[in-house]
């Protein structure tokens, strides 16, 4: 079921995986990794014996960084669309999946990072400062798309994902908590535990039912997307290939190489 | 304005009417209940001298069971559609009534009695541990109709309602309040009074310009039933009537007896 | 910038201008008052130097009493429509201002005066008990446009705003902020000081992802009102020039003279 990047440890009796993440140094979501998360989930979902999936990292300290800005930087539009269609089928993937999904954030997890939590059914978050979750965009000149924005608004609810992505807000544990984006704070080393009683809870449930209420509350969400993700890949085309949109993320991605120089 | 089934103690001076629930043992939405309470509704809307109706059980401890699987169990085909259509009446009048409507919730309040509630202006919960509300549908294995749905996520938001739905919550009292799919939480003793103010407090805003806010806030989510109410009926139907889902009914069923003998 | 009823403060320095609103006595939406507002805040959006406004009263106590009631009374169908339209653009300038709009409401803030607070990205009230802040049109016998409530939904949530619209609730600070109509509550002192540190916080955003961002969050509530702007026009003249509506209109504004007297 893993693969270099997507470590997964299957226990068929249980019907439960545990995938961690692996693509040093901080789980950025590269086109490889987008591609090898999809093909996991998929085996995941063909095989019968699974019903539930616990997403980690495997390095505590970053659940993912998010988007690979080197992906979005300097790149051909024809390069910037194949990533953007992953990135959209990440999303499609893991929001739809019929299996129970729950994250067990141990580590920051902002943007894309977020974005994928977001699409679990259950969201488990360490209580430690620094890790924060929150769709940060528009700290960057950028922006989060609609889909992403939905299933935000469907989370926390208008007005709080109005201020939240327009501000580009990361919210330490206990603001994430009281707004809503994760359903459950717990001392870092209980994260793994949590996340396994919280996916039994959810597997307690006839998978036909659970699985049809699912899709009844998402269905909308995901079709807004479906309908449009041609418009929406040559919207993000359009938008990353501004040069003042690449100037920012040229700049960003120094600063960062300063950091870690 | 009542019936066998719908005891009802008009006080038209005060042009407030109390409704009780008489449908032993456990106030099952049978196929007459459901007609009856349509037709006492119906009676109480052309009375002019009623402007509001308290919605409470005659028997404390249980405010209705929810629909009556007899009803959905070891039927005909055009028997399900015949009583859905009486659901979907039964939903359609309560939410869309000109009255104020406050359900005095003394006693437990699952699955379709939790439809009932929903549908009203306000909800009063008697602080009993015993009284859990909520839909809890998938606990059977069957899912509840988008429509309810609807009314849930109005109630209590997205992120609420996708888990509540899910994992077929039964929230008590305190969590009830808390994640707003009642609005008070008083002792037992007190639910019946409490009514009476908070419906002197609605009774208070002038009818006309309450009503067309009712009708704002409500029409977009009524319609969506009103205009898909065959394919919803045909929906049903044809889910009741699966091998697996009439055999986990007539398990249920079967547990009831063995419970009560 | 500023006007007679509109007194504007620009810092072009900081990019943030404070408007102050100047309609004694109460600060009433009147036609002139809409108009001089709309063309303050379309100079203050040309001049590319300021990028936040902040909306507050000249005279504390009254933020704005809302819209003019006697441009509602005893005057013709034209009338009433050419006002309906000044609040409609109001209600549509502000709402979609590519400004970051802070309302800073030192004073009582109701119906008319709450539309504009809302329309604003950010709402400091002051922490007075007088000061309380909500739709209580239903209160007067008249009801808010559907645009109204979709902004107070998208505030508050469905439930909350059902509520709140139908029983025309004001809210005191506290319950203010837990309903969640504004977002801070501070010592009355605090308002404009308050105001200006969170616009800061605004503006240390790029405005273009900021823009973009507000823009994907508000364009469907407004687009429902520019697509049906007639209807609307038509629908409020109607609504307005009912005999019944007048008369209640009437005997509020001379219990107004009264209580002046």
């Amino acid at each position: 079921f893993g693969s270099q990047r997507v470590l997964v440890e299957p226990d068929a009796g249980a019907g439960v995986a545990v995938m961690k993440f692996k693509n040093p140094p901080v789980n950025s979501l590269s086109l490889e990794f987008l591609t090898e998360l999809v093909i996991s989930l998929e085996k995941l979902e063909n095989d019968k014996s699974f019903r539930g999936v616990i997403l980690t990292s495997d390095r505590p300290g970053v659940f993912s960084a998010g988007l690979d800005l080197t992906e979005m930087c300097g790149r051909s539009p024809a390069h910037y669309a194949g990533y953007w269609k992953a990135v959209q089928e990440l999303w499609l993937r893991l929001y739809q999946s019929n299996l129970v999904l729950v994250s067990a954030i141990n580590g920051a997890c902002p943007a894309g990072g977020c974005l994928v939590a977001l699409t679990c059914d259950y969201r488990i978050l360490a209580d430690n400062p620094r890790y924060c979750i929150g769709l940060n965009e528009t700290q960057l000149g950028i922006i989060a798309p609609f889909w992403l924005k939905d299933t935000l608004e469907n989370t926390i609810g208008h007005r709080a994902a109005e201020r939240a992505l327009q501000l580009g807000l990361l919210f330490p544990p206990a603001e994430a908590l009281q707004v809503g984006i994760v359903d459950q704070v717990v001392p870092e080393e209980q994260v793994q535990s949590t996340a396994l009683s919280a996916i039994a809870q959810w597997m307690a449930i006839p998978d036909h039912a659970r699985q049809l209420t699912k899709a009844m509350m998402r269905k909308a969400t995901a079709s807004r997307l479906v309908t449009q993700r041609d418009a929406d890949v040559q919207n993000f085309v359009s938008f990353i290939s501004k040069d003042s949109i690449q100037k920012s993320l040229q700049m960003y991605l120094e600063r960062l190489k300063e950091e870690k120089g």
